[in-house]
């Protein structure tokens, strides 16, 4: 399994991205893959073919009105792993011994 | 102002980053900056210069006893506009027209 | 067309990590798609599928024999331009009107 | 020593950058710091300080005409480790024995 985080924007469309934004959640909302939306981007779980097809799905949506857009991912795989949404978190205020902005 | 994500780790240590997090994320904390920790990263909001000297301060730690050190980081700046760890999701929000996963 | 720049290492193989991204170039030079290698990762020229693809084939591999595998890319899609691992830096060199270290 | 990725862009502006790229690679390219100019950023090698100096150098330059700007960066430490431009990539190819597109 896998944490992908990705921010896909129009250059060509000004300074208000949300539109392009918003339809791209709507295409993640109902993919049924567990994510979470963040001020920069949005983070979501799964197999590797399944993330890399929810992104190809925003970006074959976004190039249909859009001529250039920067895209930016990370990716962590751990094998063996899932659920990582909430115990990567949980781990670090473990460590700490108290809770964060999260 | 802008928004800032970094991600720091160190790549001597290990498949168990948490120990490393909690130090920079205890830094962050600390800071008094308002900030949002991620199952990815973390998102501080400030002026250029005070979300680079929190880099920087963890960086410092950090290299205090690991030997090399990847840090990604993306930074939205926006002139004029605060409060967006939160406005920007609500941006989205809005253009949907109900809650996502946050 | 897209130029994407990757980096795929494994965070479990300790600080040495050119056998890892020589295996990831081993596959891409024989891919056939055009792309440079950079002191910080590998930028490739293709259709959106043609480089997914061949990212998917450097995790596969390195998914074989590495149990943790952080990754970063990102994508920069401009309708109908190719060409561009020249072009962009020779736009940038003709705007400044001498040659850059490249 | 710290090797470290960068790319700066105005959102504001249309889809032709290269006008503000290039002030930044004359920043760049006077700083005196060693670099090179890839067709998806800039790396430059430096000490932490310096090379995060050269970024802000970058972003006040743009923030002076750009009211929205996305910074992306990459570094990579290592301790004790300099000239590492050229010794990546021969490590790489050292490994396959053969040279690479760079």
């Amino acid at each position: 399994m896998v944490l992908l985080e990705f921010s896909m924007s129009p250059l060509d469309k000004g300074v208000s991205l949300s539109p392009y934004v918003a339809r791209s959640l709507d295409i993640i909302d109902k993919s049924g893959l567990p994510y979470q939306l963040t001020p920069m981007g949005t983070i979501v779980e799964g197999e590797w073919d399944e993330v890399m097809a929810l992104v190809t799905a925003c970006y074959q949506r976004m190039s249909q009105d859009c001529d250039r857009i920067s895209t930016s991912m990370r990716i962590d795989y751990r094998a063996g792993k899932s659920g990582r949404l909430k115990s990567k978190i949980e781990a670090v205020e473990g460590r700490l011994g108290r809770s964060l902005s999260k």
